[in-house]
């Protein structure tokens, strides 16, 4: 056992001042997603494997961490399973359960299978970890964090006008400057029709998926690669080039959709959700720009109608945030016709924005209150005249163990701690109490009696 | 895909109820361990097998989930591995990860591993998820959250007292009465050699363990097939049948004691420990009755001195809450001499109990206010109305469709949320809403720009 231990690749261990970082993040979240309605649900770490496979492409199979049945599992490896080619077909003899993978197919599960109890619409958010067998690299890891908002069992433009709210007061709070992005994926079927392929949404969506990254020339090499004429490609990169605002591109898009009935209905919903939200800005301006972006696809199937996506303005990094509606996610567990509409927003990222603009700034502060120990008298007098204190939710940290002062005072810098209380026998004596404050040097000999007054018109100094 | 989906036995969803009754108790233990200064950490559901193998015994080995590795996993398996009897050696062949059994093992791993940036003592908790696949039954998951908080690097007895007074503070707030019972197993060495078998520590402990729930007969019954003698046996019952106060109980032991060294040095800990407490509660009552009960082992051989468990009193229940003291529980990973005590708090026991002894009361409320919809403008004009009021944490949830009023209502009735606001044409003309008070039928118009004012003072009264 020499070895240093480690973890799996992929995988992270987080320190207290990173936990502060994110819970920060998390609790901001959390906050928005309830003030909105919006009830938590958690679903277990371990689906069976019959929930999660078929639903993320053949890809996502492939990247489901699948854990190993208890008991004789060898017993199920027939000699054919062992063959090469076969490692498929033989984790599925010897493995049921499988890690979740995302949110949103365990979130279909459960509303199919707990639907006699719910409530429609449901408005329900998921914070949990998810898994993936992704090849680590810098910013992607084997477990993450996905933050899920979603009202299932409504058709309502209302929802989306909301998730947009919701979005904008999540990024406003943690101070970063976002575009939302939206577009439409009947408006992209009907850019299909249009160029000629509608057959070939899907190659059409997963292409263009790519323009920012890629750029324009090698997203029209990979359409012609899937046999998308040069014709339609022509037609296609000027209205995916579109900008300006919502109305004046939908002006120019109006005449060439004239044709496809589902281009037209994707054009209506898009007229309806950018009037909701210009009218919810008058009211109350939004903080983020939204802008309509015709070249936003979203890689996942199932969405059906409204698409959205968050870009962080200060800093060069993918989305934050994504979401958008789908006609039918439960059908896939046998509950037909259930409508819904989600965002999801992606905590690590959202940690890397933050720490790149330094927007961390108050969070890294522990306003935590130590006691010093000067040996075992005056350190249960110091706790005593703190337990009768209510100092509401900040810490009291007691120094364990009868150290040198220094080293007390070391450990309290070490743990960036604003405070030190400090009493011996002249205190004790005078039934008093001192308060070093750590940035200053500066102490104060406090009356007991007046401690929890000080402390408390400290901290709230503090959190002005 | 017409079968009804189900999720991995053993493992739970939670439904928006389940989760607020749940967060109840996370929220509270959570508020505890922040406010005694431990801050957070968390480590990856998966850990290296090499990490959790040997940790937990044969039986803990066998009921770890493993995590199949990727890529041509059936090359690792020779022939050899598929006969009968070698599934163990199978399944590390083929699994590198598994998920983690308990918070202890990973955070002595955590240690070891980030000690560098670590400073000592060093107080941390952790609340997250653990997996084990035990047999399923009433009460025992193989999904199931841990609670903990451990101080380690000290050997000070004031992390004791610390932890004692951290549980009592979370019963008291969970409105649960409790025993905190205290043993140390210094003590039942100096009994084991008291008995004239200092060898059999292991077998001692594990058998009085049971003592509560299969009695004296059985155990001794234990004992004797375990090769301790009847004689051995006839001096032991007394002593953890002992009854009384700490030191009533400890008078009795000390001549008992008196050749053992180290059952000496646990009499010593435990006279300071319960000294300590006494003092505490001196200066503020603790709620709990803290009581020495000599025969409390604690399955786990890591512990080395003062140990806990927590015993709900109105409910036939297992312990709650336990913990003790280990002299090296980093010594496994290469770090010797770091001393370390902590407690878990068991959240699905307590969860268990509130709910018997029906202690959630105001946590099955849901205090959000809904805004009825009677059309796109008249949902605007509500929605525009309550942005620009500042309500705090309350939630506002939007019903998102233009329903029968009796629906949206019935909706709000099922969701238990207390109050309704409706606007339709005549209180959009009048720059008015209506707030109907669910429970009494009652409904109030308010003038718009009272709006924020009335809301806070309802909000404040129900939570007073």
């Amino acid at each position: 056992m020499a070895q240093k231990p480690s973890i799996p690749k992929g995988t992270r261990d987080f320190s207290p001042e990173q936990m502060r970082r994110r819970n920060h993040i998390f609790s901001t979240i959390r906050g928005v997603f309830n003030r909105y309605g919006y009830q938590p649900i958690e679903t277990p770490a371990m689906e069976n494997l019959s929930t999660l496979l078929g639903k993320y492409g053949d890809e996502g199979d492939r990247l489901l961490f699948k854990v190993l049945n208890s008991g004789e599992f060898t017993s199920s490896l027939s000699p054919e399973l062992l063959q090469p080619g076969m490692v498929n077909r033989a984790a599925l003899a010897i493995s049921e359960k499988g890690l979740r993978y995302d949110l949103t197919v365990p979130f279909a599960r459960f509303v199919v299978q707990n639907q006699a109890g719910i409530h429609f619409p449901f408005k329900r958010y998921q914070i949990q970890p998810v898994w993936r067998a992704d090849r680590p690299q810098k910013g992607r890891y084997r477990e993450f964090y996905q933050c899920d908002a979603d009202v299932i069992g409504s058709k309502s433009m209302f929802n989306e006008l909301e998730l947009v709210l919701m979005v904008d007061e999540v990024f406003q709070q943690l101070n970063i400057r976002t575009a939302i992005k939206i577009n439409n994926r009947k408006v992209l079927y009907g850019i299909a029709e249009h160029i000629g392929h509608p057959d070939r949404l899907i190659d059409i969506t997963v292409a263009i998926d790519k323009l920012e990254k890629i750029g324009a020339e090698a997203v029209m090499a990979e359409l012609q690669s899937k046999g998308i004429d040069a014709e339609a490609c022509a037609k296609l990169l000027p209205i995916i080039g579109l900008r300006g605002s919502a109305s004046e591109q939908l002006d120019v898009l109006r005449p060439l959709l004239e044709q496809s009935e589902v281009g037209k209905l994707g054009m209506a919903e898009l007229d309806e959700l950018f009037g909701l939200i210009a009218q919810a800005h008058k009211a109350k301006p939004l903080h983020a720009t939204v802008e309509l972006d015709l070249s936003l696809a979203r890689g996942l199937n199932y969405y059906t109608g409204a698409i959205f996506e968050v870009k962080a303005l200060d800093a060069q990094i993918g989305s934050i945030c994504g979401g958008g509606r789908y006609d039918d996610l439960t059908g896939i567990f046998g509950l037909k016709g259930v409508s819904g509409v989600g965002i999801s927003f992606g905590a690590d990222r959202i940690y890397d924005v933050m720490q790149q603009l330094d927007l961390f700034g108050q969070t890294d502060e522990w306003n935590a209150i130590m006691v010093a120990n000067f040996g075992e008298a005056e350190t249960l007098y110091s706790m005593s005249l703190l337990r009768q204190c209510d100092l509401q939710q900040t810490p009291v940290l007691v120094y364990p163990d009868t150290a040198k002062l220094k080293k007390q005072l070391d450990y309290a810098n070490a743990l960036r701690i604003p405070y030190v209380l400090m009493a011996g026998d002249a205190e004790m004596a005078q039934q008093q109490i001192t308060l070093k404050d750590m940035t200053t040097g500066q102490q104060t000999t406090i009356a007991a009696s007046e401690l929890a007054a000080a402390l408390n018109a400290i901290i709230e100094q503090k959190q002005a």
